[in-house]
């Protein structure tokens, strides 16, 4: 093996950059000339193929999104267009392919993978979804950011003695939800696994509003649960709080990775190469009990997640430390 | 003058805090004794006045939002309400009040200067929204977290090759919007002032689409002017590109200050105890070309702001420029 | 059991306010009440005990240092000393303690236990030198804090083509450098137990300022290994680019807690009362593969750190990955 | 005129980007093509010249430092010197050239202009110490950046009770330490042009360690006034306060640019065009008064800065303030 190709696909999350900057020095360190693919599969069926040394990777180290881009590709499920793209490997002269991004980005790396291409994947996405890695790329920095978030909600909802929705990003998984809300004090915390009802949350907001000096009461809820808006009127309704909605939307998404972010990224990163190198196929990546691991995607694929029970007695739990 | 009162009203800006500080130590400085009234007007009349050496003040210092907080009190109004709460102020000896706020709470202050309390108005507001003043505390901080917002949105918006609508606060003056906009290269600008039309903005989006090389459009608009969710699907639907709206929200309100933030806001706390001690009453602070500046509250609540001309023309060079 | 006590001892780290925090809240959820020692053991010494709750404990969840405050106070190791320490804890009728911070305060801990007190100890370093955790509380954030702080100096060292000699704390442990260094790009990094002489980072030095196109090389070391003032001189005479020191200092000690700062301080916290409920005293508290775990503090004090070739294999990889 | 160029020169400065994006982008907009001479007057002197498109100055628009770099070259004053770089403009049809820097890069601008080159001055020094702008373009962003490190040092400080000597850059301008020092509440502030004594400092120090519930004092000093590792040894002597002294260091000149910065800076870019547009040059440009205004270079460089008594005035006002 002599070239080996990055791509990033999915939805763009900070810490992609750090990874593909590892696996192409980790090529280069080890022989290997590294390439990059712009806009994901997309650009593998497009052939948008370059030199990863065409880009200052060392640059990029510290910036949010991802410098080879991401594309939405449903195409590349049908055959002849893996074909076409799998012809543009060759023609580089590309051996195997290394690709970061959530469990759809897997999928096309399986399939490559089944017709003969070197593939390995690295778990990208800031929800924290991917079930067979403790921790995503991307997901470090995006807590952060909606814990700095809340805090500043938290200000004016300290300052005026308001109740304040927050909706947060995750929707198959509750992870920036659950962990963001213990972060924060979030006094009411609701995700996809552990979901209050709304008679649950306005409830608990009613009994929290009654507290003696409580000047604020933050709910972190997971995107999708709720019209927030119409539940922060219902809760304003019954509480008597003035009572306001805020989407974080795609603030989440972008920004600076922090310090974790770059260091997991940059492991895996470094382990994807080692894999290859070792004649390997066929991985995913992940962060298992603290260590890097490598197990078959279609394994990866077929893993269950936490226990729900799990999950749902952590979220009680938080829920219960936060309201005292 | 023994004994002075620091109130703030209106919605929460960071800069409350350092202002309250300077005060209070201005005024211990100046051998007067200052007092604190929680929850602005509405803890005037309800009496919820303390001494200020009860608060670690200079622990506030770098904290956002009001640590004597705010509230709405439109009872102010009420002649026989302000009579309570003058009654209060009387009660403890205090003859001079300083209220931190915006055109409203400046109303407020006009109504007891001329009831014979001494009040000094300091404006303070996200918004930037008050004519007397160049600058009003809170707008630096506010300004600086809609930037890094907006900077995160354009990681995404750049990875995926999307447009942007982001909406931002100050309904009434549109300085966020426009200055943050020119700030992070914002390629569409729209506020109060200098308000495009839903064609102007979808004709600029889509002449940015075909521009080459482009990857991604970010629109800035000031509240309340569009529906930005509908406005962004008519701009996905003409541009064929992905696009998404992005309310920002009360991220805007708190945080901590900025350095510029607590610079101003202490030089007009300061100006405030030099203007009572001088025996002088009724009147605003506010910074006027790089200097702190007073002026009768009533001539500051009758100013004109910048001629709209001048601000469109300031909002049309920024969009040109961008879109370069 | 009724009462409980937590103290913070050893260098103030981001992160013991949310574990003390979670403590606090942790009991009163489980019908205990808790107390808080300022200063430290010093405080233990001189009764400065209170009830958490005169406190704003939520408030500072978002905040560095520690509000119940530190001390030095080698004094502790004379029995007497303790003796009267434990007649205070009598006095108020507390019967646990829970100590947040490093091995010597662990020491102080343990023989508390022996003596009869119940004791839990968690692991409070930004240095993360406490062999019996993987991760101690404030580490996350000053490793954040240094990475930020390496960043902002590559962008003088890219803009002037210089080296930047950096020193960062840890001075048993080399984390912080270690990894701060594989986060930033650092091309020469040097620790405590992967340590370089001076001539293999004069020579690393210079062979890097022979790479077409380089603009800058950082310098990252851990504290206490070079006068790095001289080592700069020597390198910038070696190379002929100009080299800088620059000693990060306190700044790597305060700031805000990160996400992941506060959410393994209040699982730790949480474990704590847990174990103080079960009845079980004499543990250290600690992260291991990725989960909350309690061991016998004596054997938490016998514990062995990483094999010293692990780490200076880890270093090697990331200096080579990082010079290419 | 159709081609013009930009240099930033003398140390980086966040917000030079920022400035010379809106250079290029005004001078596009205005028909005009622009170009970028890498590292100064050094690269101008060995033609390292582009065409400013073929980087991505909107990239560019939120990053730290110059991305078209910077350097020493004190040859410049010699006139064969500039007779190579004048030719080197020549060659490329570049009529008229922007300088970003200190006073020394004026003098160079000044020289060119009197050589018929059209020149105009920008001014970009962090350190604020360009008389004829109330603003230099990097001083916002460096001012945030020290007061963030100074809130860190406080948070350890304060959970040690210690005093803290902070080392402030600006050696001929000590506004970075006169308004940190009021933006954090520094207890002792010291510059170039209102310095207080050791023995005033050591003073100051002793009568805070006597203030019953102090817990900490900061002392911001501009860089080359003392030694501080020594002054502290004495402050610690004399107060029994364990001190620490802290330069700051290199981590002041880096980091994204603040909001305002980015503002004041393109707002001086597209100023800088205009005049050229119009035919005017040897012109410094500044903001005074809240205004963006252009001067004559040679007027720019004979002015004084304000009144020495006038900042010592407001030092002792602000160490009176902090010390209550």
């Amino acid at each position: 093996m002599r070239k080996i190709a990055i791509l990033t696909s999915g939805g763009d999350a900070p810490g992609m950059n750090p990874a593909l900057r590892a696996i192409a020095k980790s090529a280069k360190a080890n022989g290997l000339e590294p390439y990059v693919v712009f806009e994901g599969y997309k650009g593998l069926y497009n052939d948008q193929i370059k030199k990863a040394d065409e880009l200052d990777l060392d640059y990029f180290l510290s910036q949010g999104g991802t410098c080879i881009y991401s594309a939405r590709f449903p195409e590349f499920k049908n055959p002849e267009v893996r074909a076409k793209a799998i012809e543009n490997l060759n023609k580089h002269g590309i051996e195997a392919l290394v690709v970061i991004g959530g469990d759809g980005s897997y999928m096309g790396a399986q399939l490559l993978h089944e017709a003969g291409v070197k593939t390995i994947g690295l778990p990208g996405t800031i929800d924290n979804d991917i079930k067979s890695s403790d921790y995503t790329i991307g997901y470090d920095t995006a807590l952060n950011t909606v814990v700095e978030a809340i805090d500043r909600i938290r200000d004016t909802a300290r300052s005026h003695q308001r109740i304040m929705v927050v909706e947060i990003m995750g929707n198959n998984c509750g992870d920036l939800a659950l962990f963001s809300g213990l972060a924060t004090g979030a006094e009411i915390i609701s995700t996809s696994e552990a979901k209050l009802s709304e008679e649950e949350i306005i409830n608990a907001a009613y009994e929290l509003s009654k507290q003696p000096g409580r000047r604020s009461v933050i709910v972190a809820v997971s995107e999708k649960l709720y019209d927030i808006k119409k539940l922060a009127e219902r809760i304003q309704e019954k509480t008597g709080w003035e009572t306001r909605s805020n989407p974080l939307n795609h603030i989440q998404r972008g920004g600076r990775p922090t310090a974790q972010e770059r260091i997991w990224a940059s492991l895996m990163g470094m382990k994807a190469v080692e894999k290859l190198l070792n004649g390997e196929s066929g991985l995913a990546i992940g962060i298992s009990k603290g260590d890097v691991v490598a197990i078959p995607i279609l394994e990866a694929l077929k893993m269950e997640s936490d226990a729900k029970e799990k999950v749902i007695k952590k979220a009680e739990k938080f829920n219960t430390l936060n309201r005292f």
